[in-house]
């Protein structure tokens, strides 16, 4: 698909008329107690309440529903974009195949299967998914849908800015920076092209775990970086090997600098966040809250907003997570 | 306060006027996973989602703003109604003095003081929390906001009926049974009172857990029976002596039979609502789910309605269920 439609703001509001009745409208969340320790009013948009956990059911459901024909659609994924387009593909009737890694969470292998989809595992360490993929989708009538590098996906994704633009409106905050979890780019693209239009006067920033900053990096040198490493992170959610051919000139063009924090500051803020807002969010969904949180000095402004983009998280790390940093701070 | 105003309908839409922009409008939250469990389609009210994490404070912010005069309020609470008035308070800059049990957990007590309440704490099994804050604010220019016996209250829990009522219209749910987690009635009898105008085919049923089932074997009984103890639940949010004087009277006449659930099927539905729906809700605030997930049998029609109640829960407590029971069934 990609290629065939001009991703432009048009393309988003489009995709949020295809939405409306279908995706949740999240909430944006607030607590006295983050604003203090963030030092400034810190607004959480909670797409882990979306439908499937998390954002990705979004460009799921504007991919699924720009199809024309029969057939069914392909997409590779660690978690979220195959629960996202799974479920998508169900509401539309349409097959699904979902190449996941054979290590991924159980839970997640078994939603994904749950929601109708075929799921076919590969070993990571030997296999490349995206082979794995394309000769699937030529023995069958499917259609390809990438996880961020696809206008239709980042068009869905973007309708997050789209309700950020207006929820902050009716909050009566009309400007500060917008801190995006960020792992090929495709929600951080989409919520830049939407505010660039909707609400010019937010800054949009990728934030990202330690050791895994490509986007930070990319954007800070200009061209597209590499992570050195796609393993070892708690924030799997958000681990890519590099920013989007399409995500990331979009990203060079309109963001500010990516913010970068550690796993331990994302484990605390997905305390913070069960504690202060009573929301389940994955630390790889927790990393812009925790830059929020513990990385003041490098932001601006009265308000910042975070988006919490998911809540698929292990019981186990959850648990961890509440128990070790369970104050809230 | 009690007795000056009329409770009825016209109340619950003046509390509702009242906390317009005030109180979050919650969201309500499905699952096709928790549909599958329950045996039909299953709709959760999230008023964990709620400022200061529970539906009290829209019973605490309709008190509050009924006030005329210049001076502070009481409430004795255990932890939810007393972080909803002291935040009610705050935002309306009156002076709040709380009276909480010692041994309340130590994070209730912490965020009742961190919203700039005095907090005066007593031991429950040889003080009476009335007769100290009956002797409070004859000394100061207080008064007092009971938990649920008060009819402002009542309006401002009832505002969640509202919302019910417009929700599951814009879900095209038009009939069902609504499960509400039990304390005194408050909440209860504030939304049967709402929805016989709003949504008069939607049937209102208490939930309780067992061995504190005293609103249960009242409607039973048609006379206020009494728990014969009040320690040792997991749901301590909503273990109280006996349905209050106001509110039976309206369950009796609105409501059908009551529910009961075990500590260990709350605990589930803690999980459940984790793992399905990324909310978190405490013990007491799950018995509505949980009697909806596991108690099917005893419920009728093609969806149901529960509201989470809150979501203050102990992280220790949460780490247990969601390690236990985390597989979300």
């Amino acid at each position: 698909m990609a290629g065939k439609v001009a991703l432009n703001f048009n393309l988003i509001e489009a995709a949020a008329t295809q939405l409306k009745g279908h995706a949740r409208v999240t909430p944006l969340l607030n607590s006295p107690f983050l604003d203090d320790i963030a030092g400034r009013r810190v607004w959480v948009k909670a797409e882990c309440l979306q439908h499937t956990g998390s954002f990705k059911f979004r460009g799921g459901w504007s991919a699924v529903s720009a199809l024309t024909g029969e057939g069914g659609v392909l997409a590779y994924s660690s978690g979220n974009h195959a629960q996202g387009v799974a479920a998508a593909a169900k509401a539309h009737g349409r097959a699904a195949v979902i190449v996941m890694p054979s290590d991924a969470p159980a839970i997640k292998l078994a939603n994904t299967r749950a929601l109708g989809a075929d799921v076919v595992t590969y070993d990571r360490t030997t296999e490349n998914r995206e082979e794995i993929g394309a000769a699937l989708a030529k023995g069958r009538d499917l259609t390809l849908i990438r996880p961020y590098d696809e206008p239709q996906v980042i068009a869905g994704q973007g309708t997050v800015g789209l309700e950020i633009a207006q929820q902050t409106a009716e909050a009566e905050v009309d400007s500060g920076e917008v801190l995006v979890c960020c792992g090929g780019g495709g929600l951080t693209s989409g919520i830049a092209l939407a505010l660039a239009e909707a609400a010019p006067s937010f800054r949009v920033r990728p934030v990202e775990p330690a050791g895994f900053d490509d986007v930070a990096r990319s954007l800070e040198a200009g061209k597209i970086e590499h992570n050195a490493t796609l393993g070892g992170s708690i924030c799997d959610s958000i681990v890519t090997p590099q920013p989007g051919d399409i995500t990331f000139p979009i990203m060079k063009k309109l963001c500010d600098s990516g913010l970068v924090v550690t796993d331990e500051e994302a484990l605390r803020a997905v305390a913070a966040a069960f504690q202060r807002l009573k929301i389940v969010v994955e630390p790889g969904g927790a990393v812009a809250l925790a830059a929020a949180l513990y990385h003041g000095s490098e932001i601006e402004g009265d308000d910042v907003v975070v988006v919490a983009t998911g809540g698929n998280v292990d019981p186990a790390i959850f648990a961890t997570a509440i128990s070790t940093y369970g104050d809230g701070r």
